[in-house]
């Protein structure tokens, strides 16, 4: 196969990361894609760096070796704020993690100089964006909370009920009243609570790096002459809850195709 | 070692089954205790029964060949509900769920035969509790609903705060609403919202399996005379992230000892 036909690697702890998958093919959608959703371990924003870091590796072993990708894209903002340095000094491909183009995106958005992040208890605890934001932008103000409940919502579908609305004022609350302008949804996951987070956030700009880092992946590709592919698609799961299938529908409004299970096994 | 020297097995996806650790203790304060919380792979809440299955089978046979267990206590409702029947079939020691208990004591107290049961996604869809209890007392009407968030708000320690306060309400409103008389907690995280259940629940008895199970533990031990040991504990973790500890202060008072790190290649 021509190595620009090869397949884009996709990666997430679980099903977040297909708003990263939507984003990608909208700009490229000649391209091969490969999603790799570890839903057999499922979430990670709790678990340790450490185990993160295993995880990713064993992940990004299986999809350069079994899909031959020719670029690796790590749709998980977790996974990205623990093993993005470790992943690069292993593997030799383009790997893009979803971290700086949310970082870039809030640092363009922002007027009053006030930053929101939200993300996994994990992902705040590595101070990740907090870091990248301060390094590019010294004056400005991070307001930086852990909003655990917000994964286990969008993995039950729960966007616009009772209980969604509830938890999305009162994590909203702290930002609202430190006077923030500029909201980073830092976990692929909460792009799905956009619209609730647009009524209760009382005009914050919520950043979905999505779009952002789908950008970044075009650019590189062209840069390094590597676009190419016949638009095929498929998704490795480690496990196979219907909640896949119900949010690729949400998102993509068609059934996904060449859906495979992958044992835990097959990664170690 | 004297076989009834040898440690009774208590197993968990996580942090929760410490509650049925914590009643063991109590009931039980010579026998040795071997708990295992796979927090490398927690929750099982949404994931499909045949890898939880899988999940119990490794974990059960760790415990019996690593540790020699002489009893197995599967301290997780989603477990219990999925993975019994097939860890009866291959291993040869007294297996007990936390299934049953609950319901023989649901049974119990309630007084107008309408009995509600809370737990995670698959342990509901599983319909043991419905079953158990209509196969005991027919003519009584059960109630049984998905609480999936409860799990992350115990994870977090989120017990008692305005969010926590919300979901709980939210999630009892159609329980009230039937005229339910009892509630089974049907998760081992849930007795540790006891207190605001209690708050919201509006006179529904809560039925907290933990102490029935420890009760049918040592009624199978004195049977079997497999009565014995020194206090000792001992703690195997697929991760180490801090909520184990913090939970174990909250339920125990005190820090666990001999705490273990097990990588999930030791399993497999």
């Amino acid at each position: 196969m021509k190595s620009s036909n090869l397949p884009i690697g996709i990666f997430d702890s679980g099903v977040g990361g297909l708003t990263v998958f939507k984003a990608i093919r909208k700009l490229l959608p000649q391209e091969n894609l490969v999603y790799f959703g570890d839903l057999a371990r499922v979430p990670y924003g709790m678990k340790s760096p450490r185990l993160i870091q295993t995880y990713s590796l064993q992940i990004a072993k299986y999809l350069i070796e079994k899909s031959k990708v020719k670029a690796l894209v790590v749709a998980c903002n977790t996974a990205s704020s623990t093993s993005l340095e470790i992943l690069k000094e292993n593997f030799n491909l383009p790997i893009l993690g979803v971290i700086l183009p949310g970082v870039e995106e809030a640092l363009r958005l922002t007027r009053n100089g006030r930053i929101g992040v939200i993300g996994t208890r994990t992902t705040i605890k590595t101070g990740a964006y907090q870091k990248a934001l301060l390094e590019r932008r010294k004056g400005i103000e991070v307001f930086a909370y852990p909003t655990p409940l917000l994964v286990p919502l969008v993995e039950e579908g729960w966007f616009e009920n009772r209980i969604a609305r509830l938890v999305v004022r009162e994590y909203l609350a702290p930002f609202i009243q430190a006077g923030v302008d500029t909201l980073i949804l830092g976990c692929t996951h909460y792009p799905l609570l956009k619209k609730i987070m647009g009524k209760e956030g009382k005009g914050i700009m919520l950043v979905d790096s999505s779009q952002a880092v789908a950008q970044k992946l075009k650019e590189i590709l062209e840069e390094k002459d590597l676009k190419g592919g016949e638009g095929k698609e498929e998704f490795y799961l480690t496990d196979t809850p219907q909640n896949f299938s119900f949010l690729f529908r949400v998102l993509l409004g068609r059934e996904p195709e060449n859906v495979k299970l992958v044992k835990l096994e097959e990664l170690l």
